[in-house]
């Protein structure tokens, strides 16, 4: 297990969306999170304290998170710096990229002369099965985006906590670092290799009582084309119950992908629905959570106005709103 | 490279199917297939002779290649007593299974004691990088099946064959370990991590002259609730401006999956076009593969009248009767 408390590297985030890990962290844990280590150029802010190396472990804590992504995974000569400094102050590492920190020949040499630990929650360790697609016991709702990074993640995590918070039975079942890092297991569906993706997720989410929800954290979008594959994994493997979809109204264009244009909720629905009903004809579309972040509050509440009249379904963002509008909607699948 | 001919194992092969692999090399490469080595309780029958290792080291065989492939790719004990005698007789051996030849100790320690090459062409060679969706010039062709093992990579084959032979400019971008085995190189989908599946299809597909097509070998099935998420990183890596629906008319159930049944070939196309136009708007579906080996030729040349009437596209078995016809829709394209 991963030594708590962390101190959150940012690293030099071109912005707050690339350090939305160290985010997920400071929302969802934040008894975890001591404080932020930001190097210059650094455009993401969590809003805690800015420490060095030594206050942070001076405020006790243990390991160092890398909370930024970066496409492609890459750690650079100038993070290195901070990482085999905080090995040498006697922080344990913990990352999920891709670039794997036990992969670094100097990260590991230090960490081992330092009696440190590196934890890349990336890597899977286990060997997942192909998926077999039988039917589990045990309701599962999985959240599906427009995009990718439209709060798909924060969508599963605010449902969960209401729901344990009406004594209801749920868990929480991560597929990314993020949540990984949160919750200290789950399935890097990222990294798993391509025949075992629908695989690892029925092992993630097995036969339960027939009260119990899972959670499941999405992952990319059925429409960007970078990950989609990835998110049909989720949508075969989870044979979810009820479908929640994300979207985050501001966007101007897929993620990375700026000839693309984001699909509408309509067409969301259509599509994830088809997919869904191919591994549980009785999936049901049930809510639909907003990313409101970049909206004042006025805007916000007109535009979940709005999205509840054209779709007939309740709309909420969860986030600022509070998830219990969703949560009510399982009452009916 | 692979040195040619082949002695193809079979093994134990509980059905033809199973043995596809050797199935694919003996087809579009006769002249690389000496002979076929079976062992007790071997269902499958490529026609060509039964050869003990002896027989086709006289032969001429220069690598014995594993034909055939298991759920899961497990390499049993009574398949490695034949590895480990053919690496003695001389033999390198070729593999496309999961469960690599490089990993067993014993057949490393015995190849390398003989001076023995071990080929696992499943490991991809290449680190691909994650796609980006930009799109590029030539044409593509995916074929997309109702199910798995429905003659995708033989379509592609097949029309690849006919475009070279008309002058047309073609290449067969294979996909699997098949593909790969049957002309050297490619993309072992199945085998690469999630986050690089749909660029890793970018990578195999580069620009190209506009009047040249990319014959890319499909995976998988949309409804195949197990590999869904491989085929649709090659509808969207691959940006294909043209799809053939692939269709075995008499598959009981998905291949494997014993509770789901095949869609039919309009749902196949509403889908598949859906999704396809995500990544290119102009994609269109210009023609029916059917896999026509289990029906008598009356009754294949009936379906096929019956599905052109219904579907109003050109349909044929391009193995059994030739792809010309799938050839000339790309006039439409």
């Amino acid at each position: 297990m991963i030594q708590t408390p962390y101190l959150l590297f940012l690293g030099d985030a071109p912005d707050g969306l690339a350090a939305k890990v160290a985010q997920g962290i400071k929302d969802w844990r934040p008894e975890n999170a001591v404080g932020q280590f930001r190097m210059e150029g650094c455009k993401a802010d969590l809003g805690l304290t800015d420490m060095t190396l030594t206050e942070a472990k001076a405020a006790g804590a243990k390991t160092l998170v890398i909370g930024v992504a970066n496409r492609g995974g890459v750690i650079s000569a100038a993070w290195k710096k901070v990482l085999v400094a905080a090995l040498e102050e006697g922080f344990d590492l913990a990352s999920g990229l891709h670039n794997l920190l036990c992969d670094e020949p100097d990260l590991a040499a230090v960490a081992e002369a330092c009696g440190r630990q590196l934890h890349d929650v990336r890597v899977p360790s286990v060997e997942y099965p192909i998926a077999n697609g039988v039917k589990r016991t045990g309701k599962r709702c999985l959240a599906v985006g427009t995009d990718c990074s439209v709060g798909k993640m924060y969508t599963a995590l605010a449902m969960d906590a209401e729901m344990r918070e009406r004594g209801m039975k749920s868990t929480f079942r991560p597929t990314g670092q993020t949540g990984i890092l949160i919750t200290g297991d789950g399935v890097p569906l990222d990294a798993v290799v391509a025949d075992f993706m629908a695989g690892s997720i029925e092992w993630l989410t097995p036969d339960n009582d027939p009260d119990h929800w899972d959670m499941i954290e999405g992952q990319g979008s059925l429409f960007h084309v970078s990950y989609s594959g990835v998110t049909m994994a989720l949508v075969h493997g989870g044979q979810p119950d009820a479908l929640i979809l994300c979207h985050e109204p501001t966007r101007e264009h897929m993620r990375g992908l700026s000839g693309y244009q984001l699909p509408s909720l309509e067409r969301l629905r259509d599509l994830a629905l088809v997919l869904a009903q191919v591994a549980n004809s009785d999936c049901k579309v049930v809510g639909i959570s907003v990313n409101t972040q970049h909206m004042a509050e006025d805007r916000a509440l007109d535009y979940l106005a709005e999205v509840e009249t054209r779709m007939g379904l309740p709309a909420t963002d969860p986030y600022r709103f509070g998830a219990g509008k969703l949560v009510d909607a399982f009452a009916a699948v």
